[in-house]
């Protein structure tokens, strides 16, 4: 952490931008679940509660746009598509896993919560 | 990671509780600098790109509620009032830096980009 010479703390832009990124609403869970295994978009939705197929869909083209989430068509029949993280989306396991270690000692079950989360 | 009988991947409700708690706009922020040293409004304010007066003291009145927070009173003329973090704020130094190190080695600088941010 540096310092600028009035002695104000410097925030680290590129934390900035990859809190931001990854703190949008949806999406710290989105990526809690594709490391865990490559999902089809329903089983997304199912995993994510109160996340509609909006959303979801809104996310998701997000992250790839970001370089964290690959779209895979498997041509099948019907096609199935699938997504996965790449190799930049599941170099976040370890803060993920950071933080679901701080969650799980620190944060009380509270089922209800986020759905009065204000914008 | 915990699979339901149907194959989706579970979510763990704390990490999501935590993640919509620290991913709030500019919360992270907050936390990255509170983690380098106690600050008072203003310091915080001037360490922050873009965040309002308004903004900064509602999230920083959320992270206290929390108890991730700490305003402290110093009795001096005038009286100084200043922010730092519980037990359980700087318990989040662990997700926060390895964050950081994954910002550091995959996202560009990009200075302009937080700005045109959708909600």
């Amino acid at each position: 952490m540096k310092e600028t010479a009035s002695g104000t703390p410097a925030l680290c832009t590129r934390f900035h931008q990859a809190s931001e990124l990854i703190g949008r609403r949806w999406t710290g869970a989105i990526i809690f679940v594709l490391l865990q295994k490559t999902c089809r978009f329903a089983t997304l939705r199912d995993a994510i509660p109160d996340i509609t197929d909006r959303m979801l869909s809104e996310r998701l083209q997000e992250l790839e746009q970001e370089g964290l989430v690959e779209r895979v068509v498997v041509p099948d029949t019907p096609v199935r598509v699938q997504y996965s993280l790449t190799k930049k989306g599941k170099a976040l396991a370890e803060p993920i896993n950071s933080l679901a270690n701080w969650a799980e000692k620190y944060v009380p079950l509270q089922e209800t919560k986020s759905k009065n989360r204000k914008r």
